[in-house]
C-alpha cells in the first residue's frame, strides 16, 4: 500500500477536508459542539447518581455513597455547563446572532434547572419502577427492573433529556435520547411530555413523537407508534417545524404491541385499552376498548 | 456554576441519598448485587471460550488456545461464583430469611452446573450455526454466522442464561439476556426452553416469553412475538407470577416476520408454517399452514 | 470452587478445544480472520474521517484537521489491508485453493477502491443529510442529524460496507453492517444498492435484503421490510445462494412504517407512496398510491 500512501493519501485528505458550509464536521473554530462521546459520558454519570452502584462493576459502599454522589454531581455540573454553553453558542451562531453574551447565562440556568430537578425526577422514576413491577408477571424484584429493564432505561434517559429540552437545549438531549434508542430500540423524542408511573414492556420498535403528551400510569408494549399523520408544509413546500402533530394519551391507558396512533388532534381518553396492531387516527372517549375485528387467519391442515 | 455548587450541591446529594426501601441503589451494606458491568464482563468471557478468537481484536494462536481456554474458564468460575453468591444472598435477604448458610452451596452448584454444561451448550450452538447456514441464502460461511449474525448471538447468550435460570439464579441471567436484547433487538426471557438448531433471521423486535417452549430446528423471522394473552390476578388484584402464559412451538415450525402467537394453552404443532403478520391465539395441529387472507391493498395509479 | 478447578477444569477446556471442522473458532494456524473488535475499530476510524470531531469527546481543532485526516486515513489503510488480506486468504483456503499469490493484490485493490471512493461517499452522505433535514420536521440542524440520527449512521456504514462488498470482500462488510444493525435496529445487507438522498426515519426493525436496488431520494420509516418472497432450492434441497430475490425501489418512493415488500421481481415505480403496514408482493407502476383499506377497528365505549 506504500505507493497509494505516497501518491493518493494527500489528495483524499484534501478532498475530505471540511469546508465552511458542508455540515459534516465539528472542527474547532469559533464555537463548537461537544462530541457525542462526551455527552454520553455525562449521561452515564447522571445514571450513576440516580441508581448508585447499579450499572458499574460493583456496589457503592454505604459509607462513601454521599461522597460518591457529591463528587459525581460536581463533575456533571462542570461538564454539562461546558457542553450546554457550547451548544447555545453554536445554535446562536447558526442564526447569525452576533450579540451572544447571554449564552453563558442560558447554559447556567439550564444546568441548574436539571440539577435542582434531579430529586423530583428520581421520585417519578420510583413510580415508573413500581408500575413495571406491578405490570409484568416476569419481574421478580424492583432491583431486577433497575438493572435490566430497557423500558426503565429509556424513560430514565427521557426524563433527563426532557428537562434539558424544556430549557431550550436541543442537540444534547437528542444525542442522549438516541443513545437510549440505540441501547433499547425505544425512540422517545426529548420533547414528549410523559407522566409518572410509565411502563414500556419489551419496547423494541416503540416510537414516541416530539409533541406527544402522555398522562400518568400509562403502559405500552413493543412496537407501539405514537406518531404524525402528515406534515404541514409552508408556501415554499418546506416542512413547518414545531407544530403539534402527535397524539395525546390520557391517564391509565394501555396500548398493546404494534398499535399505531397518529395525528396531533388524536386524543386517547383515560382508562382506554388499545388492542394489538390497531391503526387509529382519530380520538376515542375515556374508557374505550379498541381492537381489530381480525378475520381469523386461514388454516390449512397437513397435506392440503 | 460556583454559587450553585456552594449553595445547592449538598442538598441535592442529600435528596438523592438512597433510603432503605427506595429500591434504586445497590450500596454495600450487608449483601449486595454485582453491578451490571461486572455481569457483562463474565458474559464476554463465556463468549470467548465458546468462540475463541472470534470477537476480540485478533485470532487466538493455535498453540496457546488450550491455555487461553483454561485461564478464561478459571476467571469465569471465580467471578461468577462471587456474583451468584451475592445474588442468592440478596434474594434471600429480600424475603427476610435469616438462616442463609446454604447461599454459598447454591452458588457453587449453579456455577458447576453451567461450567460442566458448556461443552453440551457448544454442541447445541453448532447445530444452531448449521441451521442458520442452511436457512439463509445470504450466508457465505459458517464463520460469517459466528462473527456477525445477531440471531446466533442472542441464542448463545440465551443458552448460557437459561442454564443459570434453571439453577434458580434470577437477576444475573436477566442482565445477560437484556444485554443481548440491547445488542440484537431480540428479547428472549432466560426462562424459555429452546431446542437445538434454532435460527432467528434479522431478529429485531422478536419477543419470546418466560414460559415458552420451542422444539428442535425452529426458524423465526424479525418481529415475531411468542407472548402472553392476558395475566392472571390474585384476590388483591396483583398479577400472579410464575404461571404458564406463553405458547409451545413444536419441532421444525417456521414463523414468518411480524407474526404474533399468544397464550399459555396455544400449541403450534410440529412442521407448521405461520405466515407473516398472522395473529394466532389458539392451537393448530401438526403440519398446518396458517396465513392471513389479506385483501389486496388499494392501488391508485398516478394522477388519481 | 477449588475442587471443581482441580478436577473438572482440564476436561472442560479439552471438550471446548476447537477441532478442525467445528467452525466456532478463529485460531491462528495458516490463515485467519481479523476479530470483530478489530473490524469495528477500523469502522470507527472511517467515521472519524467522514465526520471529523463529531463522534469523539471533543471537536478536532481546525488547524490540526488536515493532519488528523491524513494520520487516520493512513491507519485505516494499514489495518484494513491486513484485514482484507486475511479475509481473502481465509475464503480462498475455504474452497481448497492452493495457489493464492493474488490474495495480496486483491486486498490492495479493494482497499484502494474504498479509499479513493471516500470523497464520493461523503458527497452522497451530504445528500442523505439534506434529505433527512428536509424530510423530518423534528430536525433543527444538519449537525443534529450527523450527531444523533440512526438512519444516517446506518446509511453511512452501508456506503462503506457496500464499497468493500463490490470488491468481493465479504466477511468484513458483514461485521460492519451488523454493528450498525446492533446500534440502530436497521439491518441493511452490504449487497444492497442505494442511491443518494436516502432517509430512514426512526428505523428500528427496517430490513433491506442483499439483492435490493433503491433509487435516489427514497424515504423509509421504521419497520419496513424489503425482503425475499421465497428461496430457490437446488436438486439436493439446499438453498441456492446469490440469485436476485429482493425488490427494486425506484426514485422518490416513500414507504411508511411497517410496510412489507417482497420478491425479486417486484418493482416499485418511481414517485410511488406505500402506506403503513401494506403487504405487497407484486410490482406497481410509477406514481402509485398503495394503502390498506383497513376496516376501522371496533370501538367499545366505556362500560360495555
Amino acid at each position: 500500500m506504500d505507493s497509494w500512501l505516497a501518491s493518493n493519501l494527500e489528495n483524499v485528505a484534501i478532498a475530505l477536508s471540511p469546508c465552511c458550509g458542508c455540515s459534516v464536521a465539528n472542527t474547532e473554530r469559533d464555537v463548537n459542539l461537544p462530541g457525542t462521546a462526551a455527552v454520553i459520558d455525562v449521561l452515564e454519570k447522571l445514571l450513576a447518581v440516580l441508581y448508585p452502584g447499579c450499572h458499574g462493576k460493583a456496589p457503592v459502599s454505604h459509607e462513601s455513597c454521599h461522597h460518591h454522589l457529591k463528587e459525581t454531581l460536581q463533575e456533571i455540573v462542570e461538564e454539562l455547563y461546558d457542553q450546554t454553553h457550547r451548544s447555545f453558542e453554536y445554535a446562536c451562531n447558526k442564526v447569525k446572532c452576533i450579540q451572544c453574551g447571554d449564552c453563558k447565562e442560558k447554559a447556567r440556568q439550564s444546568v441548574m434547572a436539571l440539577m435542582d430537578g434531579l430529586p423530583g425526577i428520581r421520585n417519578m422514576l420510583q413510580e415508573d419502577i413500581q408500575a413495571a413491577y406491578e405490570g409484568d408477571p416476569a419481574a421478580r424484584s424492583t432491583m431486577e427492573i433497575v438493572m435490566s429493564y430497557p423500558g426503565l432505561y429509556a424513560i430514565t434517559v427521557h426524563r433527563i433529556a426532557h428537562a434539558l429540552y424544556r430549557q431550550g437545549v436541543h442537540l444534547i438531549p437528542r444525542v442522549m435520547s438516541e443513545h437510549a434508542h440505540s441501547k433499547t430500540g425505544i425512540d422517545i423524542h426529548p420533547g414528549a411530555t410523559i407522566g409518572a408511573g410509565f411502563f414500556i414492556d419489551h419496547g423494541t420498535g416503540v416510537v414516541i413523537g416530539e409533541t406527544c403528551t402522555i398522562g400518568k400510569r400509562v403502559k405500552l408494549y413493543q412496537g407501539v407508534t405514537l406518531g404524525a399523520l402528515s406534515f404541514a408544509k409552508d408556501d415554499t413546500g418546506a416542512l413547518v417545524k414545531g407544530v403539534k402533530r402527535h397524539p395525546d394519551v390520557e391517564d391509565k391507558v394501555v396500548i398493546y404491541a404494534g398499535a399505531t396512533i397518529l395525528g396531533g388532534d388524536t386524543v386517547i381518553g383515560h382508562d382506554s385499552v388499545i388492542g394489538g396492531n390497531v391503526w387509529l387516527i382519530h380520538s376515542v372517549p375515556p374508557g374505550s376498548k379498541v381492537y381489530n375485528q381480525t378475520p381469523s387467519p386461514v388454516i390449512k391442515p397437513s397435506g392440503q
